[in-house]
């Protein structure tokens, strides 16, 4: 698990429930484990099965989930540098600019993604982009919501996809839509300020989308 | 009805069909009706509910329907002029950019909209902006689709965004979600890419989403 917000911690404790051996990557454990907001080692201390090591330490591990802020994941898997190689990087971070405040815009437009960036970037990774489109608590109980509702899929690998159709699967995901190649990813991301807006109106971020058709 | 294309002229016929009186305006009444692809003539001489008139001869309706393409909506809404001053503005139209082929781009990203950019131009009018996530057929029929999906609204105006409301209703729509002002335009068009990705995907036009919360 790359990352340490509250979208790689929700992932990180599903995952562990799932059976599955998790450590979290870092940039740096001890300025990491002395965060305050949140509290970082308190919370790590209540989750014994979950390790907390440095980027570099991930090296090994099968597959990558990309949870960092999406201003800082193309360093992020740069730390991590060759360990990447082969390996699923499951991407769920959103390129968000709040530099101009709330709501923010994005960082990459319509003429490029974040998740095609993150390809580019690491060619022998396999990034499959999903998970981006809801809040945390969703993206690993969409029973939350009152039917079964959508989440997308992009990447140019299909065996990788389908893996992480299968984690998905796990989470509780049924209608998994597979969008195409990770270009796809400009679809998603782009989907994020109709997010925000829903979010708004709604005055929370527990819902989701279903796509009928 | 600003535009002749299969926007417009599907809402032209619902509306008609609801009793309400429709002109369709168009820039330029000989050269639309002379249009081979699709045959504009044959279509209107089987509409004896309709007429075509120039943009600026539509002033004096009490409600316009923006159903132009997103690049020429200013100049559209330009010729109809001092006719809009006081009315509401239902604009369909997203700011499609196809200079680079498909799928295409926005002309206006994140930081402004195509519905900003028409009330700003247009102060005395009241533009709401709606129906834009959905294709022709769906928005006069969303009982085409497997159950109720979501339709969005955005705009400064309460009152107008009532009247609004009531012809959603009036076509069937039952979940209108109210974003907030016009400025929530920026999430609906944003969707564009998304959508026309999912299009792609399904290989159909005729879905929606719907908002579960």
């Amino acid at each position: 698990m790359l990352g340490t917000g509250i979208v790689g911690r929700t992932i990180a404790v599903a995952l562990a429930d799932l059976q599955h051996e998790v450590v979290i990557g870092t940039r740096d454990v001890a300025a990491t484990l002395g965060r305050s907001s949140p509290p970082m080692g308190d919370w790590l201390a209540e989750q014994p099965r979950l390790r907390l090591v440095a980027y570099e330490h991930t090296a090994g591990c099968d597959l990558f989930v990309n949870a960092t802020n999406g201003a800082g994941s193309l360093a992020a898997l740069g730390a991590v540098g060759p360990g990447l190689s082969g390996r699923i990087v499951l991407d769920i971070a959103n390129p968000l600019d709040f530099g101009r405040g709330f709501p923010p815009t994005l960082l990459v437009k319509d003429d490029d993604s974040l998740g095609e960036q993150l390809q580019r970037a690491f060619p022998a990774a396999k990034v499959v982009k999903t998970l981006n489109t809801v809040t945390a608590a969703v993206m690993v109980a969409p029973h939350l919501l009152p039917g079964p509702s959508t989440i997308f899929l992009s990447g140019d690998d299909a065996d990788a996809k389908a893996v992480v159709r299968g984690i998905l699967g796990s989470f509780g995901w049924i209608d998994i839509l597979d969008l195409g190649g990770i270009d796809t990813a400009r679809g998603t991301e782009m989907y994020l300020p109709l997010w925000i807006r829903t979010m708004q109106a709604l005055g929370t971020p527990v819902f989701n989308v279903a796509v009928l058709r």
